[in-house]
C-alpha cells in the first residue's frame, strides 16, 4: 500500500491538507480561553452540519460504536423495548449493543441490501398500543452493503401512528455527505464520527440529541460516566470538557465544518452524488450488480459491488492492495466475500476516483473476472464529463 | 498564551516533534496488515513500560477517564464491593464513578495532600473476612495534589491479610514518568492515557489486566460493548480492532514507547526527577510549601504549591497566561484557589523548566506576593548544575 | 486546481509524505555538529545517485538554473569558447546564460524533439584541432520535449577525438529517475535540482564536479562569490557551510538519497521506465505523437505530446486544470501551443499515472479532439498489468 | 541539543507553528494562477514590511549571501569604485564579494563593535568631486557585533555632499525586526534574507530596488543570469518566476508579511526592543560589557558579550549546547573567542527568553565565571514585569 494512492475505504476518507494541518496542533492548555475558542465552533459548525437549532450535540473522545452507546446508556433503561431494522452489519451491531446493555429489542429482519421498511415499522408500532417500545432505531446508511433508508418516510410512520417512541439514527457514513435533517425529520438521537463526511481521523464520537431525548435522559438508568451527556452538557457550558478533551480533532472538527458549510451542503451533497454515479456507471459498465437492491436504496458514500457466484471478492481487496497499493473495502458479515466495496466520500476528485475505478479494473481482469479493461472507466469519464458540463452551465 | 511557549500544565504534555509527525499519518486501511505492524508494536511497547509480561494490554480510542470505566465495567457487576481512598481530585471522580455504576464503595478518606494510607487499607482488608470486597482502587499519583502514593506498599497490606481483592490503580499521570511495575506491585487493572507521560495528545486509555482481573471478565455484569476488553482482545488477536481506531495516536504509541525504551526506563525516571527536584528546590527557595504533605509523597510529574491563606492562587494562573502566555495548572476540587500547579512531565528539558520557573517567579511578584525575583530561579539553576555534573560524571 | 490531486507537470514532483516530514525541521543551529550529521550523509547520498566517487559534489541553495551557473562560472573566462547543442527550451536557457556570462558559444542546432548528435560533436570537435573549445555542453534530459540524449556516445566522440574539452551536462531532469553515471561516462560537472527525482521542493542545486574540473576552477576568471565551489568546499570540509544553509532541504536530501539507494537505483529506473511506456501505450491508443522523434530518445520523466495542426495545445492543460484541477505541463519555447507535457517522475504509482492519463482522455474528448474515451486508459492498465506480472515473477 | 529548546543563534530563528505549516506545502503547478495568489501578496507583503511604495521588491532562491550578489551584479560593472565601512564579519564578507566581483573599494575600517560613522563617509563623498563613487554599501546591523548603524544619518550626508551615489544597505538581521525605512532614508538596494525578521527557514534572497538602482541596471556589466532582476521583473509581471520558484517559502514570506503586518511594524519593532533590553539587562547585572560601543549601537536583534581577557567565549556555547542542549552564537572573525553572541530576534517571548538567559547564566557559573546564579535573570525579569506593565497600560 502506498500512502501517496487515495483510499477507497467507506471511511476513514482521505484526509484533506489543510485539515491534517488543524489536527496537529501544539498543546494548549485545554482548561484556558483558547479551548472555548475552538469548541464552541466545532459544536455550533457541526449543528449545523446535522441541520438542528432545536437539539443539543455533543462530542466524545471515541467513535461512532461510542456514538451509539451514547444514544441508549443516556436514555434508556434496562429491559426498555427498542424497535430496530436489521439490513446489515453496522444496524446489526447496533442492535447487539443494545441487547449486551440489557435492552428488549424487536428486531425487523431485511435483506441485506434492502433498507428499512417504513411500512414495516408503522405496523409493529400501530400494534403497540400501550407504547411499550421507547425508540426506534434505524440506520441511515449501511455502509455494510452500501444502502441508504428513508429516515423522513420513517418519521412520517411515526406520525402516522402517533407513537411516542423516540428516533434514533445512526448517520455516522451520511452526515456530512449525504442530506440529513435532523429537525425536520425529527430524529431524536443523531450520532456521527469524525473519520467519514467530515473528513478528519478517527476518534471523535458527535451526537446530536432532540430536546425530547434530553429529557428522557434524566431517567434513563443505564450506568454511564464518560459518556454522560450531562457531565458533558454542564462542562460545555463552561466551555469546558469533564476530561481531558481532544483538541486537535476538535479544531479540525471546527475548520471542517467551516469548509462543509462554505461549500455548501447541498453542493457537498451533490459532489458527492456526482462522485457516486461516476462510480455507479463504472459498475454498470462491468456488468455487475450493487448490493442495493433498487436505486432509491443507492448509497452516495459506498458501493458494495456484488461479485459472480463462487468468486471470492475478497481476492479483489488483497489484489488491489499487493499489486497496486491501493485500498478497496471487503464485504463484512451476511456479504464477506460475496461484494467488495467503493468508498467514495470525503474530498473526492473526478481524477482520485478515477484512479479507484481504473485499478479496480485492472484488478478484477487480473483475476479473470469477465472485464473489459477500460470499459468502467470510460463510463465514469463520461459521467463526470457529462456532469461537469452541467454543473458549470449552472454556475455559469 | 504563545503555543512558543512549553506548557506547564500536569498534562496534556509538550509533544516532542519526532512524536507529532508519526501521529499526523495519512489514512491507511486499517483493515489491511499495515495496521497491525503499528497495532502489534504499540501494544508490546507499552507492556514494557507498564513492566508486565503476565498482563494482556489494551487500548482504545478514549481517555484516562474512559480507562476506569474499562477496568470497573470489565471486572465487577453491580452491588459489588469496592474499597478506595479518596485523596483529591482524580480519586474522588474514580469513588464516583463507581457508585454511578452502582458499586458499593467505601472509601477512605484522606487529607488532599496525603497518600493512601497501607495501614489503613490493611486494617480494612482484615476485618473483612467474608472476603466482601472485590477490588482496592488506588490513584498512584493525584494530579490534582501532586501526590506520589506506595503501591508497592498496598500490595504487601494485600498480602499481609490474604485478601484476594484485585488491585486497580490510576497510572495515568505516573506511568512512563514514575517508576511503576505492574507485575511486580501485583496490580490487576492499571490505567493510563496518551497524554501524560507518553507525551502523545489526548485520545488513548491505555489499560493493562492481569490474568486475575481478565478472568473475572467473564462473570462482570456491568454492561459495556464499546469498552469491552473480550471483543478488544478477539480484534486484537487477529491485528484487528473491533471498530475504527485511532491509527495515527497508535502510530505515536509505538514511537514513543520506543523512544522511552531506548532512552531506558529508570533514566526516564531519573529525567523527571531531576526536573521535579529542580522546581522543588525553586518552591523552597520562595519560602512555599507543596501540598504533598510529606517528602516520600512528592510527585515527580507535577508540584501543587500552597499559596498564602486569603491569596486566590489562580490570579497566578491567570496572570501568567495573560501576561506571559505561559499555561499552569490551576488548583481543583477541594484545592481550588489554594494552590496552583506545575507541571513537569514529559519531555522537559532544563531549559524549559527554567523557563516556566522563572515565568511563575515573575508573576508572583506582580501579583505582591513576598518572593524575590530570580531566587528560585537560581536554586533551580543551582540544581541543575550540579545534578548535570553528576549525571555526566557518571556517564563517563 | 485540488491539492489532493497527483501533479503531473514535468516537475517538481509530487512530494512523498516522509520527505515533506524531513524537510519541515524546526529550527538547529547550523554551525553545530548536528548540521553536518545532515550535510555529510546528504552529500555522500547523492554522490552514490550521482554515480560518482571520483567527483566531488555541491549543494547550494538554489535551482537548477544556479547550477548551470555554478558549472560555467568556476570553471571558465569570459571568452571561452563552448561547443553546445540546442533542441529544446533547457538546452537553449543554458545557451543564452553562456552567452551573458560572455562566453564565445558554438551552437549545433538540433530540431527540438531530436537529440544530442555525437556524431556532429565529435566533427566539430575533430575540427578544433587547436582545442579552443573548452567544454561540450549537453543536457541530459530536455524537459521542454520529453528527449533523452545518449551521453555515452558523446563521451565516446571526446575520446574519439581525443578533445580534452570537459564535458557539462545538464541532469536536473534525469538524475536519480533516468540512468546516469558521471564517472564512468566522463561528465565534468553533472547538474541537477531537489525537485525532480530526488522528490524534494526547490530550492536546491546539486552539483557533481570532477577532478579535472575541480582543477580548472582556479583559472577561471568569471566572477562568483554566491556559486564558488572553493568556499564552499572549504566549508563543507569542515561539514560547514559558507552562508545560512537551506538546513530542512539538505535533511530532505540526505533521506531521499536513501530512499533511492535503499529501492536501488536499477529499480527506480526501471519504475520510471514502467510507468513512462504505460502513459506512452495511452498516447499511442489516442493516436497521437511524441515530440521526441524517435524511440531511442523517449524521456522516461516526461512526455511532450504532440497535438493536430491548428489546435492550441495550452487548452489542454487550461482545461484539465479548470474542470478537473489536474496539473499537466504546458508547451514552452518553440513548442508552445504545439504539445502538451505529462511528467512522470518521481515517486508515482499506477494509480496516479491513470489518474493523470483518464483525465487527459476527458479533457482532451472534452475539446473535440477525436480520443475515444477510456482507450488510453486501457492501453495504459493493459501495460501495468502485464509489466507488474512480470515484475512479481522476477522477484518471486 | 534539544529541537525543543529555543534557539538563541542570530538566525535563523524559531519558526512560529504555522508559518511552518504554511511553508510545508503539497507541489502545486507553479505555472497556473494560483502561484499569482502566492507571489502577489508576498511580494506586496514584503514591500510593506521594507517600507517602500517606490521601490521593486524581487524574491530570489538563495540567501542573503545572494542578495549582495544581486545589488551588486544588477547595478555594477568591473571597476566600478564603491565605498563601504568595514565594522564586523558581515560588511566584511561583502567588501570581499565586491573585490572578487572586480569592483575597486574604498574601505572605511571601524572598530568591531563601533557603527558606520557618517562624518567619514561625508568627508570621502565630498573629497570626491568627480563622483567617482558609484556606490555606499552599508550594514545596517552588524550580525557579528549587535552593532546597529544610523542609517538615516548616512543618508543625511550624501545628501549633504549632494553625491549621486547609490546607497546600498544589508538589513539582512534588522528588516522585520527593527527599524527600516527604505523610502524615507533613499536606500537604493536594500537586502534581507527569509530566516531573520521574517521567521522563516532559509532560502530566500529579499531584494529591493529603488527607481534610481533599476535604471542602473541597463548600463551594469557584471554578468548575471541566475541572478538578474530584469528576468525576474519581467516573469513577475506575469506572475511566474524565471526558473522553479521555491513555492512553500514564498506561501510562508506571504503569512509571515501578514503577520508582521496585522501586529504593527511599530509593535514588533517595540517587542524586539523591549525583549532585547531584557537581555542587556542581564548581561548588565552578570557586570559583562556588550561588543557594541555605545548605547547607541546596542542592536535590537542579536548582542554580542565580551568575556573577560584570556577566556575562551566558544567554551560557553560549546557548554551550553552539550550540557543544556541550548544553541548560542560564537563569535566569528575579529571577535572569534572574544564574544558569545545571544540572538534575540523573530517570535520571541518573555519565557523563551529567560530560558536562554538562564541557561548562560549556568553555564557561565559552570565553567567559572564571576556570575551570580540568578542576577542576571532577576534583571531581566524585572525589566520584563516593568516594560509589560506599561505596554499593557498603555494598550488599556
Amino acid at each position: 500500500m502506498s500512502v501517496q494512492n487515495p483510499i477507497f475505504i467507506p471511511g476513514p476518507t482521505n484526509i484533506p491538507e489543510v485539515l491534517r494541518k488543524a489536527v496537529d496542533m501544539p498543546t494548549i492548555d485545554h482548561r484556558s480561553s483558547l479551548f472555548g475558542q475552538i469548541l464552541r465552533p466545532a459544536i455550533d459548525g457541526a449543528k449545523k452540519v446535522f441541520k438542528t437549532t432545536d437539539g443539543q450535540l455533543f462530542i466524545f473522545p471515541s467513535t461512532g460504536t461510542g456514538g451509539w452507546e451514547i444514544a441508549i446508556t443516556n436514555v434508556l433503561s434496562p429491559g426498555d423495548k427498542v424497535l430496530a431494522t436489521c439490513n446489515g452489519m453496522f444496524s446489526q451491531r447496533w442492535i447487539d449493543m443494545c441487547r449486551r446493555h440489557q435492552l428488549d429489542v424487536t428486531m425487523i429482519q431485511q435483506a441485506w441490501g434492502d433498507g428499512i421498511s417504513a411500512e414495516r415499522v408503522e405496523k409493529i408500532l400501530a400494534a403497540d398500543k400501550h407504547h411499550r417500545i421507547s425508540v426506534v432505531l434505524a440506520t441511515h446508511n449501511e455502509t455494510a452493503t452500501g444502502v441508504k433508508s428513508d429516515i423522513a418516510a420513517l418519521r412520517r410512520s411515526l406520525n402516522a401512528t402517533k407513537h411516542p417512541a423516540l428516533l434514533f439514527v445512526d448517520g455516522v457514513s451520511s452526515i456530512g455527505s449525504m442530506d440529513f435533517r435532523m429537525d425536520e425529520w425529527g430524529v431524536d438521537v443523531a450520532v456521527s464520527g469524525s473519520q467519514k463526511g467530515f473528513m478528519l481521523p478517527p476518534g471523535l464520537a458527535i451526537v446530536g440529541f432532540s430536546a425530547r431525548a434530553l429529557e428522557a435522559t434524566e431517567n434513563a438508568r443505564l450506568p454511564r460516566t464518560f459518556f454522560d451527556i450531562r457531565d458533558m452538557a454542564k462542562s460545555n457550558a463552561l466551555n469546558g470538557f469533564p476530561y481531558t478533551p481532544p483538541v486537535g480533532l476538535l479544531n479540525g472538527l471546527k475548520l471542517s465544518t467551516e469548509m462543509l458549510l462554505e461549500e455548501g451542503l447541498d453542493n457537498v451533497f451533490a459532489r458527492h452524488h456526482r462522485i457516486a454515479e461516476g462510480v455507479r456507471a463504472a459498475i454498470s459498465a462491468w456488468g455487475m450488480q450493487l448490493c442495493a437492491l433498487r436505486p432509491e436504496l443507492y448509497s452516495d458514500t459506498v458501493s458494495a459491488i456484488c461479485v459472480p457466484d463462487g468468486f471470492d471478492a475478497n481476492k479483489i481487496v488483497a489484489r488491489a492492495l499487493n499489486a497496486y497499493g491501493v485500498a478497496f473495502g471487503t464485504g463484512i458479515g451476511a456479504v464477506a466475500g460475496k461484494v467488495f466495496r467503493i468508498g467514495h466520500l470525503g474530498s473526492l476528485t473526478e481524477a482520485m476516483a478515477l484512479s479507484g475505478i481504473a485499478t479496480a479494473e485492472m484488478t478484477m481482469v487480473d483475476l479473470g473476472l469477465p472485464i473489459t479493461l477500460g470499459a468502467g472507466t470510460a463510463a465514469a469519464q463520461q459521467h463526470f464529463r457529462l456532469s461537469i458540463e452541467s454543473t458549470q452551465r449552472k454556475a455559469a
